[in-house]
């Protein structure tokens, strides 16, 4: 609706691919509705996934020894984390909803975004113990996850070899969304579109604007065990 | 025993850090027992996480439409990889164990190892359709992750807040490793380092040692759903 922020992170190399396209249906759609969206396109941006002390600015902490939990909250804290990941919680604090948008890489997301994760939801921004979960401090927020395979629905399936496609989300929906207190909604998810027709690649795109139509009516999935395990 | 190779894939940015106690403990022991180690210590390489077009040498197979996966696999078989990755396929290759040094981020390996993951185990190298789990190319070969976490051991007790900490090793174990063929031993995780005495994190270190001596003797898990989410 008119008003909401959506930031979409966006991980893949080229604009063509259907990734890309994706992402793209999801800015025309958001942007038809009203709402304001902002992407980060990290491949574009060059993003750096590399957690290391050129994220503090100016003198650390403890510089006998570097640990870089400890070292990006107490930056956070006095506004001395580095310039881009700044920029990247400011986009995560305006918005109403994030989705990611990526290829799935090895039962996971790619090293791009999860350096994304890594660096951008430091404590004290994301979550300050004891607040996490459902305390967590990104709570009013919903996140999406939105990505394509290589594998089969079948390969994908509970007694598929590669098992249910619920265990993988478990660590990006529940071990990182959740715990910063951001409500998931049910994943979007292309199975294996390179081995798919034209024609059913353009369904799969028509499906997920079709699915953005309604999507502030959805309700956020029950994210605890049973959703991904039972 | 002698003769076996190891390698060490390291991800932490501090050598006084556990996790650099850790590998440091995993090259002395095993070099006594005669083994030959190597050590990918990623971030005194400062490895590259990301996924792109310069991970291959010279002209594309498709430069209308880049898709990472179809060009590492023309570059392998080609011998048209970038240098560093054909330098970690030779230490893999060449490997009867890789162990993976590194603390928990959010829920995964931090994203500079995530990155070897993607860009080192291309198709063609680590797998090749329908050449995959147990058929897969690096089967012969054993794998161990051994990882440090913030959250404490009832916190990932199976109905703890994090849930069983098996729950996330399926991407990495299975998704990952299994499916590469290479066989998975038992993890080796270290709990809340950082909330322990000093003598706690000593004995962390002369546990690790000491499985190191029996290692070898050791049984692969079975490494499928059930003992995952059993």
């Amino acid at each position: 609706p008119p008003g909401r922020k959506v930031l979409i992170v966006y991980a893949h190399q080229e604009p063509k691919s259907l990734n890309g396209s994706l992402k793209r249906v999801a800015v025309e759609e958001l942007s038809k509705q009203g709402c304001s969206v902002t992407v980060s396109d990290l491949y574009a941006m060059q993003f750096e996934p590399r957690a290391t002390r050129n994220d503090i600015v100016g003198c650390l902490h403890n510089s006998e020894e570097f640990n870089y939990g400890v070292e990006t909250w107490e930056a956070y804290k006095r506004g001395g984390l580095s310039s881009d990941l700044i920029e990247e919680q400011k986009k995560v604090q305006e918005a109403d909803l994030l989705i990611f948008q990526f290829p799935l890489y090895w039962f996971s997301m790619p090293a791009i975004m999860k350096g994304w994760m890594d660096r951008v939801l430091v404590q004290g921004f994301a979550y300050e113990f004891p607040n996490c979960y459902d305390s967590g401090l990104l709570k009013n927020k919903l996140a999406l996850f939105s990505f394509t395979t290589g594998g089969s629905r079948e390969m994908y399936a509970k007694g598929g070899i590669s098992g249910d496609i619920r265990y993988l989300l478990w660590p990006m929906q529940h071990g990182i969304m959740h715990f910063c207190g951001v409500k998931v909604l049910a994943p979007h998810i292309c199975f294996a579109p390179e081995y798919v027709s034209e024609e059913k690649r353009k369904e799969m795109l028509t499906a997920w604007a079709q699915r953005l139509k309604t999507l502030w009516k959805e309700e956020p999935i029950n994210c605890s065990p049973e959703w991904y395990f039972k």
